[in-house]
């Protein structure tokens, strides 16, 4: 089910420059209840997203009206907010006149198992590498080539996620998840300044954190920093935090720490769906 | 004028993994005379591109037949080519079955004056920064917003090309051309193997040219060495050659080596269009 610029369509025009040249963001939002969890956040990010690729923000309250139309068809599923600088000319040069194109979508909440949220998830090392462009840096835009080729790495389903460095050899991040890792008693997510995707759960995560006198420090750091650390996990609006009990041949504890965090953000998401 | 898939359409579906990701290539070719020109060239590297990228190569025969049912329409256009992975779901891995998507579209020739082939163009240098990434690098793919970004920075028409550099300060390409120059009577382009597009132009420019006993060396190169440059030239599948007459606050002549290897790629292409 799609709604593009408030219609029920299937199909964009072939110029719209997000076909184009992936000029464009998307954000991916859990619908809970027939509620799409955390929706301010997400609209904030896509703003802020806008405001970074000179891309006019579409109404806020339209937006909004667009989710809730949508989300009338489904009480658990995942939204996908795609905007995109509209249709353009043949050449990198934007139009004067920018008319941006909305396009929602909604899908089926994907069927993780249980297990994953309580005994963890294996994790791989991508070969593929992120690039790094500082002025790309941060944002769910939609040039996503690099995720696409790391995620056809591997197609062992006892494999959850893969991990991704940049070119310096800096653990980054997952294919569709951020990380964090826990080292003793302490908490580290990487460093986005130059690459990745700054995730709306992952901003939550050091929220909650940080009000629990736990703040998660920003940094660069290897995979043998990521290997022997006492326990790591992984994010997304979607799969909330997944502790990760294996990558390559290294095994972790699900530990004391990370069950923590998921139960301040599970209270967390609790009193959001309550409001 | 459009052809998805050997049918004449406007509008591609939303699930295209060009939309959602950007994950495809294309090729830009020049229609002169009802001929698309260097068309072998051009299938041969999508053809490159699509191996790159796992993207399973459309027949080649089924491409021509498309390319020169669209070029009927036209003596004189540019004709863009874009293969996507086709459809797929939500999330980045790829389907058991790609069926990848061809779309084909016609375009109005850009009305360039003549004198940006006789007497040069004016360029200048973009903030953008061209990101690092081995496993893109060279690929026309359709993940474009570093183009779009660098292309957006200046409005000013009398400025015809900016000169984008990666994030080590080299020198790549402009936005939507590679780069030469010429010192001490050598001949020199970016080595592509971080960044940039290997364009179609920029390959027979270095074929020609080392048939003339004057090879283009592929090398690393800073701002300040291109603004010593002695000449410098611009090329694409479009604009053939464009001499450089300006960078910034740097002026060039329009020297006998650029006059030369614009002669040697007219009579080249010449001969194509003769066969």
């Amino acid at each position: 089910m799609i709604l593009i610029n408030g219609e029920y369509k299937e199909h964009i025009e072939v110029v719209d420059r997000g076909f184009q040249y992936g000029d464009g963001l998307f954000e991916t939002i859990e619908v809970n209840n027939g509620q799409p969890i955390f929706l301010d956040r997400h609209l904030d990010r896509l703003k802020a997203g806008c405001n970074r690729l000179y891309i006019p923000f579409p109404n806020n309250e339209l937006l909004i009206t667009e989710t809730k139309e949508l989300c009338k068809h489904s009480t658990t599923a995942v939204l996908k907010l795609i905007i995109t600088r509209g249709s353009g000319g043949r050449g990198y040069r934007q139009p004067d006149i920018i008319l941006p194109n909305r396009v929602l979508s909604l899908h089926a909440f994907p069927d993780y198992p249980a297990a994953y949220k309580e005994q963890g998830v294996t994790a791989r090392f991508c070969a593929t590498r992120l690039g790094l462009n500082p002025a790309l840096a941060g944002l769910k835009h939609l040039n996503r080539l690099e995720q696409v080729l790391a995620r056809a790495e591997w197609n062992n389903p006892a494999v959850q996620e893969g991990i991704m460095m940049d070119m310096n050899d800096h653990v980054i991040e997952g294919t569709m998840t951020n990380l964090f890792y826990i080292k003793k008693g302490s908490l580290y997510t990487s460093s986005l300044v130059q690459s990745g995707v700054a995730g709306i759960m992952r901003s939550i995560i050091m929220t909650l954190s940080s009000e629990h006198h736990l703040p998660a420090m920003e940094c660069s750091f290897s995979k043998d920093v990521l290997l022997s650390a006492d326990e790591v996990f992984l994010s997304n609006s979607i799969i909330g935090i997944w502790p990760v009990n294996q990558i390559a041949n290294t095994s972790y504890q699900v530990g004391p720490i990370t069950r923590h965090i998921q139960r301040w953000l599970d209270n967390f998401k609790n009193e959001a769906l309550r409001m």
